[in-house]
């Protein structure tokens, strides 16, 4: 198979309920795209099959040649594209040598990081953080996460864990017991199943976010003050954040993002509240490329290889 | 003048009270200190001055030639070396032109950066993170500040200002009016004069955070109970921040390291509590440098120009 000049990759979002791939063109333009479930309850050899024939479903839907495959997968994943640590959604999912696998059976060149950290990459180096140097990306959904790019990299830590944005503390997380085993942390109010806690206590009823926020909007007073006091507790800690890191701008992503004007209105006067006046024109965006932007992230980690290769060769 | 081979370099800090230049060796070794008064109410001009003739005693002094002058300036210090931005403490000080000034009297290539950044990159480079690759320095005394160094690089931000740890929101401060014209930031409990704040609300008479902690450490409970507060608002935050940014290190430093068992304790239980636990191994450290780190740090600004001269020489 030859390589393709344009270097089109194909890029995959691994989570833990379904797989996505697309073809990635060389411009941050994603084709045929496909998804299966994952068969998470079935263990990594099942999982890594799955990538590999979603992946090869891709690359034969067209005649385009790839120049290698990039994952943007759920757990902690190391420098050579491993499994590090996950939780039990993905069963045994913790230690699976992911890329070298993905790469063994394809014979393509596979790279995997965190599905966080490649939807920040994909929202700033082609979505709403297009063109800009210090980007911090805030993805608000059933967890609370994130990730700092500067330059078109994605920060990852020490132990490949950075981003966890949820987990700092919030007074108006008071001693809520968090998902991590700790307390009063911001995820436990600002997350979707956070707002639905925040309107609970209150005295209201729902399954879900999605469900607080409809009511907030048809006027139920509990559901807007929960929208309020939820997203205001995350633009609260975005202004911390903004202080703290100083970027060109903030990216808000995930399901909340679409929550609509109570929650942005919050969200905005939170965070614009706590700005030092030297910060206070940061501006904070919605994300542009909703759930492509892990494919979008995951793919473009071929970007700095593939203009090296060609100014080396 | 011939260019020192050993890469000397003239390192400054230059705070609103003093001016120390030091002469600093390749590895690291500060000699020939002086410190001078800053004129600080005598205009930008007045203060470039002092920095020359301070830095021209320290080269007197000995006779090594050093290759470059490092400033570790107060304010907002650009690319350039020019200030951006600075507050009331140096009059007229926004807007001087200080490293291109400096260089222009000594004749040697001038670099300035903030002082809090060279700072940090002092105790990451040299002190407490030396061999790290992340490295969080959280310097509390007067204010509350720090930054972020990865591979020997201070993260600077988009406007210069990235750092501003202080402006972070706390539980713990409720409503206190912050320095920076906002509200509830950790910084009006936990720097220095937070910690004085705590104390006062509590019903205690001190001038200062050490006359605190002396009575704390006497036996006094409200000082105890303050020095307690104030440390762990701190350590809670610094645990939220080994969550986001997943640093190999924490080096805490400012007058506050200097606080004792009891603020240290505090601060130590207060971050541990937060930490998600594959975060749980991060090293929490006092810094090792004290005043000396701005001047390495600053210095250290040669070490890759140099190196590069070096390669491409």
């Amino acid at each position: 198979m030859t390589v393709d000049p344009d270097g089109t990759v194909v890029g995959v979002d691994l989570g833990g309920t379904k797989i996505t791939a697309g073809l990635v063109l060389s411009g941050g333009r994603v084709v045929d795209e496909v998804t299966v479930a994952t068969p998470a309850r079935q263990g990594a050899d099942a999982v890594v099959s799955a990538v590999v024939a979603v992946v090869q479903q891709v690359i034969d839907m067209n005649d385009r040649h790839p120049i290698g495959i990039g994952i943007g997968s759920a757990g902690v994943i190391g420098d050579r594209g491993e499994v590090l640590a996950a939780t039990d959604h993905l069963l045994g999912w913790a230690g699976a040598p992911l890329a070298a696998s993905v790469e063994k059976a394809t014979g393509l060149r596979t790279l995997a990081i965190n599905d966080v950290h490649a939807h920040a990459l994909g929202e700033a180096r082609h979505g709403a953080g297009r063109g800009m140097g210090v980007v911090l990306v805030v993805a608000a959904g059933t967890g609370l996460g994130g990730a700092v790019v500067v330059d078109g990299k994605t920060m990852i830590g020490s132990r490949h864990l950075a981003g966890h944005l949820g987990h700092v503390p919030a007074a108006e997380a008071g001693d809520l017991e968090c998902a991590c085993g700790g307390r009063g942390h911001l995820e436990t109010v600002s997350s979707g199943p956070g707002l639905v806690t925040v309107y609970r206590r209150a005295g209201g009823i729902a399954d879900d976010a999605r469900q607080v926020v409809a009511a907030a909007e048809s006027g139920d007073e509990t559901a807007r003050a929960a929208v309020h006091v939820s997203g205001r507790a995350l633009g609260r800690a975005i202004g911390g954040w903004i202080n703290m890191i100083d970027p060109d701008v903030v990216v808000v992503s995930g399901g909340l993002a679409q929550a609509g004007t109570i929650w942005w209105d919050a969200l905005d006067r939170g965070a614009r509240g706590e700005l030092i006046p030297l910060a206070s024109g940061c501006p904070i965006l919605k994300s542009q490329l909703g759930s492509r932007a892990s494919i979008l992230g995951a793919a473009s980690l071929f970007a700095d290889t593939h203009r090296y290769q060609e100014q080396h060769s």
